[in-house]
C-alpha cells in the first residue's frame, strides 16, 4: 500500500537518492511499478540522522507532511540541503486511515525510526488488543490510527533496544495469535525498517501469501565493477547499501530480491540476509 | 482551551451565526476575552443538520480542517451557503495533542454530534484505562488523540441513545473515578454540546474549580422585547437558542451564565436548566 | 493535464455525480484513461448554484483544496449534504506551477465559473503580455498564477457578461495572435466550462494538433430509452446533461465527443453543438 | 502585519533563536507585543543559507508553510537539526491576501532571500503598475499576490545584485511615485531583510508615519560584558547580530531600535546604521 526507501552509508544529499534515479522513490509516489496501489499520495516523510546524532546517540530528524511528495516543495529544499549517512523515506497510499502526520511513517521513539508497509488484516478488529498488548508506559505515545504505529510500540514494548529482530519477531508473534484467536486468516503482510542510527534492519514476511516487494542493493563495489563509470559510487563506501521497496532503476546486478521470511542488516555481516520467523509468545 | 457553539431553532445561514455578530466565534478565534487562550488557531469544525437530517434521523455533515478558522476561505464560502436549523462551530487551541482533522470538534457517531471544551487532566496517565472503558465494538472508531473524543465514545458507550444526561453523568463519573485512582486531582473540567438533531444538550461540569465558561441566550421573546430593532429576530421562533462558551455581543438581557453543575437543553423545557452530577460507576 | 465535469439540469445530491459512477471523477483523479497524466492530485475543487442562487443571480459556492480529491473527507461530506442544479467539478494535475487553492478550480467572478483543462504553451513567455490585456479593474483580482484564470479574466475582459461565445473567441484569438508574436507554435489547446448558473456553457479547441477530450452526456429521453432501468434517471428532467472530460462509465449510447473547434450550451438549443473560431483582435 | 527575524554571525543552530528566547518569533507568532496584530498566524517561513552556500554561492534553503508556525511540527523538527550562520525567520498576518506558499516569506531569487513586514497602502490600486515595472524577463517569477514580493522582484530589477541599498531605494522611489500619481497618500511602510548569503542589510522607512517597529542586537562583546554569564553568547563571535520586527526579551542593553529612514548592515562598517531615503526615479 506504500513504497519506501532506506539508506545506510557514506553521507549522501537526499537528493542523489529521493529524486536523480530515474525510478525514484518520488516518481514512485506517482507510478509505482509493483506495489498494491500505482499511486502513493496519501502523505509521506523522510527521517534522517545526523553524523551528529549517530555519534551522541541523539534523536534523528523528522519531516512528515499530508500531501503528495511530488509536488511538496518542502520536501525537495530538504532533499537539496540536508547530507546524511542514515535515512528513511516512506509514500503512502492510505486504505481508508485518515491522512493526518501522525499517520505518516517513519515513526519514531527515542534514537529509532521505523517505517512499513503492509498490513495487519482486519485491523480494526485487532487493534484493541494489540494496543493493550503495548507497555502501558507507551500507551499515549500512539498519536495515529494505523496498524504500522501500533506494531512499532509493540517492538519497542518487546525489547527493541535490547534485540531487535528479536523484538520484531515477537511482534509479529503476538499479531499471528491475535489473528488466530480472531479468526482472520493471514493476519500479517509487512515489510519493515527499524534503526537506531547505526544499524539499519530491514525484515520481510507474509504469514501466508507474497509478502510486499522488497530488494537491497548490492555491496557498493560490486556494483563499481559492473558498472564503472557509475558517477553516484565515487567516493561511496563498499559497505553503502539502499533497501527499497522496488528498484529505483533497471541496472543490472544492482538490485537483489530479499526472500519471504528474511531480514537484512546493514552494515552486512557474513550473509545478506538471514531468516526471520515470528516468534510465538507464551 | 477552545471556543464552541451550537445552535438551535429556526433554520438559518450559518454566516448569521459564525461571522456576523460583533464577538463572533471567528473573532473568538483570534480574540477570546474569557478562553485560557486568547488564540484558537489550531484547527476548526463546523457540524450541521439539514432539515432532510432532522426528519428522517439522517447523519450531519461534519467539516473540518487544521487550519485557523479566520482565515479558511471554505468555512466563508460553507457559512454563506449553507442553511441549517441545527448547528455546531467549534474553534480549537491544542495544548500539544496533535494538530489534525481527526482532533478537531466536533465529533460525529451515526447521527450524534458532540463538542468540548475542557480538560480531563493528566490525560495522558488516564488515556489507556478510559480507552479500555469503551466499548470494543466501538474502540476502533477512535481515530484521534484527544479526550474529547475519548468521552464521546465514553458517552456512547454509556448509553447515548437512550438518556444523554445520564450517559455524559457516567462518564464523568468514570473519569472522576480513574482520576481519584489514579491520583489526579480535579481530574474533570468539561463544556459539552451534544445533538442528535431534534435536541440540544449542553453541560457545564468541574470537579472542583471553576469550569470553562458557558452561556445560553435568553428566549428569543424575551430578547424581542428589550430589543425590538434587531434584524435577526424577525422570523425567528421563540424557542431558537444558542449556547456558546463566550456571549457574541454585549446585549443586556441577552446571554445568561450557565451554572456549574448543571445542563440545558433545547428546545427547553420549564426550568431553563437541570443539576448536573457525575454518576459514579459501580 | 486535468480532468473536470460540469452538471446541468434537475437538482442532484453531488454524490451521484462525483462518487457514485464507475469512472467517477474521484476515480479519474486515481486513474484517469484519457488524461496527459493519469493522477490527477495537485488540488480540486467543485462549485455550486444552489436553487436560490440562480433565481436570484446570487454568487455559486466554491469549495476548493490543495490535496488530492480521492482522500479528501470534506469533499466527501460536501458531496453527500449538497443538493444543486449546476455544479462543476475539478480535479488538478500541475505542470509545475503552485499547489495551492488560488490555483484551483472552478474560478468564480461574480455570478460566473469558470474551469478548464488544457494549456497556453509556453505560458511563461505570454504571461505578462495576457496578463496586461486584462481589465485593468480586474487586474488585481488574479490571485494565482495559472494560465486558466488569467484566460477567465480575459473572458471577463472581452464580455463575458453580453457574449459568452464571442468572450471565449476573442480571449482564444488574443492567445493565439500573442503566441504567434512569440514565435509560440500551436498556443492553445482547452477545454473549459463556464456558467452564470443558468446555462452552462462548454468549449473544446486546440490551436493545431489533438485538443484534451471532451464528451457531452446524450439527452435524458435518449438515454433512458436505450437503458430503461437505470436508477439514476427517475424524475431527472430530459434537458439535464454533463459535460465531462472522460466518460463517467461504459454504458454505449451516453457519452458522445464534442468535436474539436466546437462548444455545447445546456440547455442545448436545436443543434447538440455549434462551431467555435477564435476571434482575430484588431 | 507580520513579525521578522534575521541572524548572521556564528553557525548556531535555529532552534536557538527561534524558540529558546523568553519572547521568542514562535511566542510572537501567538502574543506579538508590538506589531499591528497579535497573532501572526497566517502561515511562516524560514530561509537559511549553510556554510556552503555562503562559500560557493548557492541558492539558500526556503521552508514554507500555510499553517500557523506555533504548532508546526515541521519547523521544529527543521529548528533542532538544521545550524546556520544566516537564517531568515518570518511569521505573516494577512490582511486579506490568499494563505498560500507563495505568499509567505522569506522570498528566494537566486542565492537572495527577502522578507517584509508592513504594506504598500492600496496595493490593489497599484499593483498592476508595480508588476509592469517589474523586468518582464522576471514578471513569470512572481508566483503569489503579496506586495512583499512584487517589491521584491522590482529590487532586483532595479539592480540588487550591484548595489542593494540602492536598489531598495530605486523600489521605494517608484512606489512613492506611483502612489503618488494613484492619489494613495504614505503610499509605503516598510522593514526589510534581504541577504546574498555573505552579508545582511535591513531596511526600516515609512512615507510618512510612524514604520513597523525593528531592533538591532548590540555587538556581542558589548552584551557579553553586561551579561557575562549569558550561556548562548560563548563561542559567538563578535559580529554575530540579529534584526528583529521585536525585542526578544527583556534584557537591558542587547536591543536598539533602528531609526526610521536608516538601515543597517551586518558584518557591520563603522557605523550601526546609515541613512535610507527612496530614489525618485525618473
Amino acid at each position: 500500500m506504500c513504497r519506501w526507501l532506506a539508506y545506510a552509508g557514506t553521507p549522501v544529499l537526499l537528493d542523489e537518492i529521493l529524486y536523480k534515479p530515474a525510478h525514484s522513490l518520488i516518481d514512485q509516489s506517482l507510478h509505482s511499478k509493483l506495489g498494491v496501489e500505482t499511486t502513493n499520495g496519501d502523505g509521506f516523510g523522510v527521517g534522517w540522522y545526523s553524523q551528529a546524532d549517530v555519534s551522541d546517540g541523539g534523536s534523528p530528524a523528522v519531516f512528515r507532511d499530508i500531501g503528495p511528495a511530488w509536488n511538496n516543495r518542502n520536501l525537495r529544499e530538504i532533499a537539496y540541503h540536508v547530507r546524511s549517512p542514515l535515512f528513511f523515506a516512506h509514500v503512502r497510499a492510505s486504505t481508508g486511515t485518515a491522512i493526518q502526520q501522525t499517520n505518516c511513517h517513519p515513526f519514531r521513539h527515542g534514537r529509532w525510526l521505523w517505517m512499513h508497509n503492509g498490513s495487519i488484516t482486519d485491523f480494526h478488529r485487532l487493534r484493541r488488543d494489540l494496543c493493550l498488548a503495548v507497555d502501558p508506559a507507551l500507551f499515549s505515545a500512539i498519536e495515529g490510527s494505523t496498524d504500522s504505529e501500533v506494531m512499532f510500540y509493540l517492538a519497542v514494548t518487546f525489547g527493541l533496544d535490547q534485540d531487535v529482530p528479536r523484538a520484531v519477531a515477537r511482534m509479529a508473534g503476538l499479531v499471528e495469535r491475535l489473528g488466530k484467536e480472531h479468526g482472520v486468516l493471514n493476519p500479517l503482510q509487512m515489510t519493515i525498517a527499524v534503526s537506531d542510527g547505526r544499524t539499519l534492519w530491514a525484515f520481510r514476511y507474509s504469514s501466508h501469501e507474497t509478502a510486499r516487494s522488497l530488494f537491497y542493493s548490492s555491496r557498493t563495489d560490486a556494483i563499481r565493477e559492473l558498472h564503472p563509470d557509475l558517477d553516484f559510487l565515487r567516493g561511496v563506501c563498499d559497505q553503502t547499501r539502499l533497501v527499497v521497496s522496488e528498484p529505483l532503476g533497471d541496472l543490472p546486478g544492482v538490485w537483489n530480491e530479499l526472500p519471504e521470511g528474511s531480514y537484512t542488516v546493514v552494515p552486512s555481516g557474513i550473509a545478506d540476509y538471514l531468516p526471520f520467523i515470528p516468534e510465538p509468545l507464551p
